[in-house]
């Protein structure tokens, strides 16, 4: 059975398969702990779980869906919650994996589909201190949300590496490779905005509006949380500058090669007119055409052209267009 | 006669043609549910239901105007609404149909000009289920609210196949074809944001405002609407920066082309140069010619071009301009 | 004289050329009407008029200035306003007529400077109709006003008419007119911008606000002409996108062009190479040229011309270039 | 001394140099004014100013900084005001002269550094009118900040002449001096905003907030002079506008341009390839060319290379190219 | 030790190594005044230091974490601050050192990793004016504030010398290495804006809201702070676009030599056409050409040739090619 219940209560902490049997008595008592964590999101699970605890259908419904945008409902006496992990696949996609769940007085339930090794650590960190259930349920999800907005922090650190190579690639050789990975950059980052944006608004307003179920001493935790997400947005803008920037970048140079490319072309074009005429001027066919029965005639020709070339890159180089 | 009146009062829920005969009794019954559809936009028609129920003149009127903007006035004792069906048509165009109506305390009036398989659908369902009359004529309207937003998605469906269509085509064999279709797609999603912008602002309003004809658990309803409306914003946004990435991709490698032909044209260019001029060289007329005489020398000239090539190739290939 | 006065008092309804003989009791009596239209600047006669009525300096001197922006300034007991009817001149230039204006408890005075058609027309429906002064003063303002909007939709329907026109011209031939007729269509809407984002703003203060001499019946009707001014400003910025989106379509129409050009520039000159090079070999003197003395020599090299151009252009096709 | 103090006691108005020597009792009569200009921003001399009237030491220090942002500071009993009048110097950069001050319930003081003919001209508007000191302290600074703010519009006219010359020669023939003016005017714009912005919220705040030394009477003028403000903000974002729009027009231009040449070049390389290769074909050296040997052949190939060319050039035609 | 107190009481004004011995008497006395620097972020250390004064671990903890973002987090009776001084390194880039500390009623504690040119300034100015530590604690706050806040101007100067180099470079000869420093601009001016940006709002909101350890005489010297910051913000958005305005510039005036380079192009391919064709159509092998036995036969093409290119230019000028 998916369902793992760990109960805080009379002093005493202890794990149990299922839901614990005084559930009831639990949730009455404002002294005891209670964490539910559901590792499934089959849909007569979740519904049984919403009777025992008595949540709105709507609440619960969210549950199974894939909501693709964190959010915090606030329904009488708990809230709604649904957060994500962050992973990065190995073809630079943006994976979310979702935590939902409800956060009471006294007790929380989270639900998830795969397994999930925040929620695990979680665990593991209230087996080794149970000071982390006394404080409150409110403070043990402040402990989640830290372990998920964590999850944020190595996803942006490869994004940086990659940029910085694209940047390399883009000054030394640009190519379709190159390009295609901005572009995937871009959309990551556009991903992320839409993850760490809605994240960061939830959490200030968890910290400073006046929700019942969070006391003022995780209020000042959750600010540390926002912290965070403050930073992972601006990272993210700053992100999205550099990789702005480096487009420009590859557009000014690109330019400025093209018109290098042009100039040689004009340079070339301008140089072989009179060069080519020449040696058809004297290919005509004339009875008297000057120097023709000279010796010398050929290497003649071939001085006015050297001539012509000097001069020309002269005037070039002078008028600054070498 | 194009009028439906579904009445729920004590206890037992019918339909008839046309206006119940006790009209008067029911809107006084609290108790009671009404629901009157009009499959017209007759003037007459209107203006008669206007007088029946005591409809401002400024509501009424909007029924039967084409305003292609979904908005909510709220009038002493009920709100008229104006919201919006969408579907695609073949040609890749957002159709709007409109429906209007009003909600009052213990009834809803619904007005649209042609048939529309979001009412019979929930028609339907009013028969199957009595209990979402027994709700409250603000469930109802929630629940038209919810169909509506539901034609919503097929339609991004659509043109999110379309931009990952014209996206492949961008970077395989981009043609005139390819940028009338991202053009059209552009004002597909301009069309839909102005559709779906006002409409979550409206659902906003109507779920934490306090509008007195919306009850409080059907404020949590709406709710739900409201985050299918922020994740159809998001998914317009999200494709118009789509949209936009995939013309930047376009336009640096149709600049990377141009600067590729543009190397090839001086490369061409270059090595032209001295292959023509030494070919003319030795077209000129003149008595005393280097080689002129030799058998060979025509294939000295020929080794001496080849020479010339093979030098320049590796010139370039050192500049690494090929 | 330029003055006309419309009374209505005790039931009867007139028209006087100046100000009524009774002005000061008609202003004393709650229950009657006064519309006095002023079609003059001519400062001592508003000067004039604002002793009679004891008006602020400061409001009466903005009736003689071009004040080119819509505005309504609150004092004790009236409102100053200032509002504009558009035309559309042949060249395309949007044409400002301001009306300025008046409204007090029971009364509107009305300043233009040129003969206004909206006045002529409400002065009409004012004798067919008693009724419209009848509900007071401030219906009267809302008819104007009604009657002010109601002059931009012509002028943005003929701005849409000449948009798709020069969308399809951009498509089919753009040229230097092409170009002109857009930057027209830009400034054009800046300037609607620039006159229907304040006057939006404005009816919405008006319409929410409290402003003491609109009353709540009227506030409704104020909210159908915001309706229209909302209208307005969602077309403007739609226009806006169809132009500027249509640009885009012009330059990446250009820059394929370009390419394709650059391409058939680059065949050529390549193809051009071997041609001209070996009809220039074939021209030099030499004593033993291949096939010189042969009868069919000149038809030889005719041969490997066209097998020069023909494997070129294999080449070519093979390597997608054409 | 540059210290100026105009006096209105009792109904006598008189302006003395230095201060009055009853400074104390004027300002403990309400009933009295008192304007004191000091022409000097030397530290001793404003120092010796904020000890008379007891001003804090941070408002004096701002007198002799160059503070480049209009601002107002609210102390206990008075303000600190910094604003600026406007000139525009022959190369187009923006000059601004600063003149700070304090008002208080019943004086004002001025700093100014250089000497204004903004203040001279107060000073004789007070010579001959006593009513402008008469209505207040606060009146009297209203009208010092008209007289600032009227020193912005011939600067913008003087732009918006520019803006017009650029444009015509955007149109008719752009070099780098077009560019340069474009660049200028778009820094003057933007310094322009940096000034008017600052101005427009302030005085928006001087007319509406609980500014306890600007009296009712004042405010209804402040408010004019703030319409002032929001149209020279409005103008510096249509010029904005303008110049981008120009620069867009440019580009398009320019664009159209290049391809045209684009297309020139390639007509003339096309036509260019077989009329020099029909002439190379026949400079050939064979012993039997077609021809050679007709009296006529010379002008058979001539005949030959107009028909290529009227040929190619009805190709072209039809093709569209030309 | 790390650990430099100066501690004022009962007139007398001394520094020690480490706490003071009464550490508990003095933070009990309002009338006391106590500064400890700690140049260290040993974390023991710092949780001696945050046990002693009773601060939060969260504050305590922000201590060796290095925050890169300004912030002022409020505790019950005290302020945790972090905030930033900026140097320039030798490449361009922007170093931030930072400080962070505590202000309390009657104390501040600050703490940094390096030795702190602000700090020791600071302690200088307070050994030489005790008054620096009689006005308050929350006024050494302000000096502190004061000096990190004139570390940002030296930089600013900085990138505005090298944004004029760039300007004048692209106006003169654009490179690689323009484009470079142009992009490190960029990326310097991001960055003071991430930094400027929060420091802003940061002491706004010192300045206005009410935070109990801030006094009212200290708010007005915050605002000076503030106005320095606000013309911070200001020159950063100015110096960005007078970056992005000089790359407009570089754009065009690229874009203007490429359409020059084209035309030169243009003219030369055009002459280049009838000369060499000329050149070639005397060369071809004919019995009977023009003018073959004149003995100026050679010169009379010569000069053909010359009335062919004055011809051509002559056209071309005429029609403002050239």
């Amino acid at each position: 059975m998916p369902v793992v219940s760990r109960v805080l209560r009379n002093g005493s902490c202890h794990q149990v398969e299922g839901y614990p049997d005084d559930l009831a008595e639990i949730l009455a008592d404002p002294a005891a702990r209670l964490w539910v964590d559901l590792a499934t999101i089959d849909i007569p699970t979740l519904e049984e779980m919403g009777r025992r605890f008595g949540f709105h259908p709507l609440a619960v419904e969210d549950c199974w869906h894939n909501i693709q945008r964190p959010k915090v409902d606030e329904y009488p006496g708990y809230l709604f919650f649904s957060f994500h992990a962050i992973d990065e696949s190995k073809g630079g996609d943006i994976l979310l994996r979702e935590i939902d769940g409800f956060l009471g007085g006294n007790y929380m339930v989270t639900v998830h589909e795969e397994p999930s090794r925040e929620i695990a650590s979680l665990q593991e960190r209230c087996t080794r201190n149970v000071s982390t259930m006394e404080r409150g349920s409110d403070y043990l999800f402040y402990s989640l949300l830290d372990l998920l907005v964590d999850t944020h922090f190595p996803v942006l650190d490869s994004i940086q590496d990659r940029i910085e190579h694209a940047e390399h690639e883009l000054f030394e050789r640009p190519d379709r490779q190159t390009l295609e990975s901005i572009f995937m950059i871009k959309k990551e980052l556009l991903a992320m905005r839409r993850i760490v944006g809605p994240q960061r608004d939830i959490v200030n307003a968890l910290g400073s509006r006046g929700y019942a179920v969070i006391t003022e001493p995780t209020r000042l935790y959750l600010r540390d949380v926002q912290d965070h997400l403050i930073r992972l947005t601006e990272l993210v803008e700053t992100y999205r500058d550099l990789v702005n920037g480096a487009m420009d970048v590859y557009w000014t140079q690109s330019q400025q090669k093209l018109n290098e490319v042009m100039k040689v072309l004009t340079v070339i074009g301008t140089v072989n007119l009179p060069l080519t005429l020449i040696a058809g001027l004297w290919g005509m066919n004339f009875d008297r055409i000057p120097w023709a029965h000279d010796p010398l005639g050929f290497w003649y020709i071939f001085g006015l052209l050297l001539l012509v070339v000097v001069t020309m890159l002269a005037l070039f180089r002078a008028a600054r267009w070498l």
